[in-house]
């Protein structure tokens, strides 16, 4: 993985954009986030009319070795039986991609059991990860892997005319890989950053966070090792988006990050290149325990803030909204000029 | 005005609705604020499935007396080349009306001097209000006429088959009467809630505050008087604002509230019958100052805060997106039986 490759946007993109901003019939700035949206769009493209027009989702799928520990309140067949859903076109992600005309890529990471499906991509780094109380969920080749394969999913979006991509994750167990993420890279009690997942009780939180806290104990992973946090408490949908991200940079294309999962995938990918920042938009901010924690270490803003947390690349879709929005009034209003509107006067 | 026409949302929609949602394949909740939106609706439209097909925004337009005091940072004839824009088409609100397929209604509340357009709705309240710190800003009869004519619009919205409302406003001055309302509504300093506007500089904004707080000891109006606290500082476009949200709860059908200058029209509106709260979804936290408090005193939370700041209606319109998806989700998700899905566990 050859992070030099990756370029800083080019402000000069951003700055004639804002001007343009500037002079259209609104108040200065009253456009908000969306107009950041725009200008960034324009330095990551290299292009005065950025385009959003064909956007991608890709979810990954992938199943845990630590749900035998009792940390999720699925079952492990949930992330096969779900994969099976996206196919049919029957999951959240897949009416709202319907809805907003978003092309759908669903990938088999690693699911424990292979799945005889024709329109799932298989890639398949594993049988599932390894329980992390017992082992490194991966093998360093594990990693190696799963990252050149989300680069070259960010390569292949960029080949096919793609203007934004985002990731999506499925997996049963993953909010205890992101939390023992989160917890190593940002220094964090894992009390902190733990929170009920997909819907377990009082009890199953409180295993969970023992389960992490025995993991992180045992394993001791400096926080300044992010490739070596995500061999050791990681999944292959996790260390695919962070290779989405990383290849989003290198490719020149925004990708929009969703919620819980896809935020610790691109907070790896950050620590290994600071630059990957500037070709990502955080969408949302999940309702899971100590999200808001995460974007402050962070220092970014999500988009929006639903209290969602369903993964599969939702809260990101809803996000993407937004920039056909954005696109639309920075090409279609007027400027005051021509709208024979008057400017300030103070 | 009868507002013991108005009745609660009826409960039994909304339980089943979240019953609905509780069955679908995700973890319970998990769509967070999507699944509040389509139960209150169901609430609303007495419907276990709630539309939102026909969408309609209804922007109305005056002018303020109090800009003779310099409280603006652009002219008074902005109010009329902007109401140009907005039967032109050209205005951020027909864009994003026009690329959500919402229908647009534009309403002279009271401008300065009576426009000769065709497509423009003329109501004309009056021209333009009093300068609030020489006299109160309406008649008791403007207010009167107002927020009848308000009415009188979520009425016809609900006869034509319009599922969902907005209001949006456009009125050079009018977030100095904001202001001062909130300001008188939740006895706030006037600093603390008095911003730039659409432009002000910090010297324009001291003044602003300061006409402000010399209207505020001149009138004395008491917090618990809502219609003269209308009737002071208000304006013609947020008065028959106050009577469209009136007038939805009247008419059982949801209205999106945009952000500063409509948010004061709702609070007057929650003030005189806090029943009126059932039909109302606050659709975005503009960029102006205090409105984060002000949503903290009406103790609502926003669906959207994109730091935007230029009415017409814009945050409403972009809030209303979120409803079609969350409609689209509820209707189209199958149940955890339909899909084979293993449930909850722990």
């Amino acid at each position: 993985m050859n992070l030099s490759k990756i370029e800083p946007i080019d402000r000069t993109f951003f700055e004639n954009a804002q001007r343009r901003w500037d002079n259209l019939i609104k108040p200065k700035g009253s456009l908000g986030r969306l107009e950041e949206i725009v200008c960034r769009l324009a330095a990551i493209q290299r292009s005065d009319h950025p385009d959003v027009k064909t956007k991608r989702v890709i979810v990954f799928a992938s199943d845990h070795g630590i749900v035998k520990e009792g940390v999720s309140a699925y079952p492990q067949e949930v992330t096969q039986q779900m994969v099976r859903g996206f196919l049919r076109g029957q999951a959240a992600i897949c009416i709202l991609a319907k809805s907003l005309g978003i092309q759908l890529q669903v990938v088999d990471a690693g699911i424990a059991e292979e799945m005889n499906e024709p329109y799932l991509i298989s890639l398949r780094v594993g049988s599932g990860t390894k329980n992390f109380l017992q082992h490194p969920a991966m093998t360093e080749e594990e990693v190696e892997k799963s990252i050149f394969a989300g680069i070259e999913f960010a390569r292949r979006a960029k080949a096919d005319g793609v203007h934004l991509i985002a990731g999506g994750d499925m997996g049963i167990g993953n909010t205890a890989s992101a939390s023992a993420i989160y917890s190593t890279l940002f220094d964090l009690p894992a009390e902190q950053i733990t929170g009920f997942g997909a819907g377990l009780d009082a009890d199953g939180r409180l295993r969970k966070i023992n389960v992490i806290k025995l993991a992180l104990e045992k394993w001791n992973v400096p926080s300044h090792r992010p490739l070596e946090i995500l061999r050791h408490f990681g999944g292959f949908e996790i260390a695919c988006l962070t290779g989405l991200y990383i290849g989003a940079a290198i490719e020149k294309i925004g990708a929009v990050v969703d919620g819980f999962i896809c935020t610790a995938a691109a907070a790896i990918a950050l620590r290994l290149s600071p630059l990957i920042r500037q070709y990502l938009f955080f969408g949302h901010c999940s309702a899971e325990r100590g999200s808001g924690l995460v974007f402050e270490k962070l220092d970014v803003q999500p988009l929006l803030q639903l209290d969602m947390r369903l993964g599969e690349g939702t809260g990101a879709a809803l996000a993407m909204r937004l920039f056909d929005d954005a696109i639309a009034l920075y090409d279609q209003m007027p400027t005051f000029e021509q709208a024979s509107v008057s400017r300030n006067i103070r």
